[in-house]
């Protein structure tokens, strides 16, 4: 499949949509060795069970590797701390490169240890999630969680380059793969009406024929919206689309804690919550809401939280979190099935019976 | 004094330099708050101690204030953690701003916390020392230490707006204002010969009548340079002339273990040994180590180490600094007094001697 171009203000970058992201990465790597330029590693245990010997045949057999416990709770201070402990092990210098090769939390908490190791070096992606293939690959945001919230704290940082290999997919538990059909799920209604149409004539697999197609356009898609505002600072639309079922999301993913739901499944209630929302302002009919549960439960993904949430404490998280500009509550509904707008002074009580309407108490 | 504009690729920001700088800081102060923004300030015990009254006075009574331990051990990344925390406590969202108040250690950290919260906020700078004014106010250099050295985790994230008071100087012990006189001399040694004639013919001190000129000439001096290479990705000269004498005393600072020299004296003995090192590569005359010599010695700051320190510590702490580049010793030395160059490739057994012309066993 040919190359996609991400283009930035500053600098573009490529992503190479691939079955095997290994042997495109080959390279790219050659090129930063032969250049004399280090390379380090940042990896996740599960993903060195299954991929450690091909790494080492892609990275040379004697590459800094640090392999980081799976699960949302590293993206934290203390793994970013320790991988600068690692970065500064290994003398990584100005000229180095720091390649991650894992899921989301790999990417963000890498990507984040990349912006700040000596106040900025390379980045290389090679998302093994399909949530990282169609959503950390594009836009630079990177980040670790405090107590207080997730991604509270992070950095843009654009990789210089991203390899997706399907491959990956075929090892990924099924639930993994559910987390990431509700990112691609979720550019379908916030753009992407075709996307929908074909989603909903037959759930995405990871032997789906189309899967590399599908993630490409999801891909494209984030890439045309980040392009136009990199930093996330369109007073409307913008980045901020791509919140789209975030904004409930993380607060259910905060006030369950995190673990309790994958990204992707919080998101999939988030998008519940955030048709219902669109409804509830005169936005979509009725009948969509039903439309997008189907989708979602098609995908293996919950429409509604297993356990109630308290309605109070969803709003306080949801009242901290970092899109909430100047204290006025803001959300991206739909106008309809396939274009997402940003809407802001959302009334409070209206968010809380959408919480309500997906299983809060 | 007219105010000194810093001017970036990005974008510009205004440097005041005057007598009061609460008094000149209140405009800004007011601008944001009328606005809806909020301020969270960081600073440190010893200025609280001095200053809490007139800062709760330009900032509110009520205005969140976190007061850091006093010295380079702050520079940590718990002290980091602690200031997310107290950013989410405090609700500051990604219009809020944050001010630091203080030295340079304040500097360096809030500004990398201001990068980081919410991959970043705004920043504003106060600085309450010789050394933050004249080093820290221009460069948007921020960052913290590790175990492995000085400076190695951080970013780029300019300030927009400095407010330099020459008044905070008066109550400077006079160790600390001698550590800022450091980094003048520096300047004087890197690019203006006018101003070592100057501190020739007489030491600055707190009094001296000229003390707001000195300072502005070296922020613009250091603007000129910051805005011709602001990510320090010049191959030759560019920001890495401002590291004159750094290069050395990053490894005695962190040899000797941080806070037995202060920077600046750190960066005294270094500028004694980057001399050295001139003169032994053939650029320098014999007579001008004298004359760099008596210039430290005349503003109260050490040219040797005060106790010998191990020569093969100081060049393994030189090999991991950042400035080295692929491996390659680089070093900023002087092709004459008033002009800094880079040089790559120094031989080890030259370095090493240097060190040892300055005390190192």
């Amino acid at each position: 499949m040919p190359v996609l171009q991400v283009s930035l203000s500053t600098r573009s970058y490529p992503i190479s949509i691939e079955v095997d992201a290994i042997a495109a990465a080959a390279q790219t790597v050659a090129d930063l060795q032969a250049g004399g330029r280090k390379i380090a590693v940042v990896s996740d245990q599960n993903v060195l069970s299954a991929h450690e010997t091909r790494l080492r045949e892609l990275f040379g057999a004697d590459v800094p590797l640090l392999a980081i416990a799976p699960g949302e709770s590293s993206k934290s201070l203390a793994e970013f701390g320790r991988i600068m402990d690692f970065l500064a092990e290994h003398r990584i210098d100005r000229t180095g490169a720091l390649w991650a090769v894992g899921g989301g939390v790999i990417g963000d908490l890498a990507g984040f240890a990349a912006a700040s190791w000596l106040r900025g070096i390379e980045f290389y992606q090679v998302p093994t999630t399909l949530l990282a293939m169609v959503d950390s690959s594009v836009g630079g945001k990177t980040g670790i969680n405090i107590t207080a919230g997730k991604n509270l704290v992070g950095a843009f940082h654009q990789p210089r380059a991203v390899f997706i290999g399907t491959r990956f997919l075929s090892s990924l538990p099924p639930r993994e793969f559910a987390a990431g059909a509700a990112e691609i799920i979720k550019y379908g209604l916030l753009g992407d009406a075709a996307l929908v149409a074909r989603l909903e004539r037959e759930p995405l697999t990871p032997t789906s024929a189309d899967l590399g197609e599908v993630i490409r356009g999801c891909c494209a898609q984030k890439a045309a919206i980040v392009a136009a505002d990199e930093r996330e600072l369109a007073k409307e639309g913008g980045r901020a689309l791509l919140n789209l079922g975030h904004t409930f999301g993380h607060a259910i993913e905060q006030v369950a804690g995190y673990g309790t739901y994958l990204h992707g499944e919080a998101v999939a209630i988030g998008l519940n919550a955030a048709t219902r929302l669109s409804h509830r302002l005169g936005l979509l009919d009725a009948s969509e809401i039903g439309r997008v549960e189907r989708l979602v439960e098609a995908h293996a993904l919950p429409s509604r939280l297993r356990e109630p949430l308290a309605v109070t404490e969803l709003m306080a998280a949801t009242a901290r979190d970092k899109k909430v500009r100047a204290g006025v509550l803001r959300f991206v509904v739909m106008a309809r099935i396939g274009e997402a707008i940003t809407r802001d002074g959302i009334p409070t009580t209206l968010a809380e019976e959408c919480f309500r309407e997906v299983g809060a108490a």
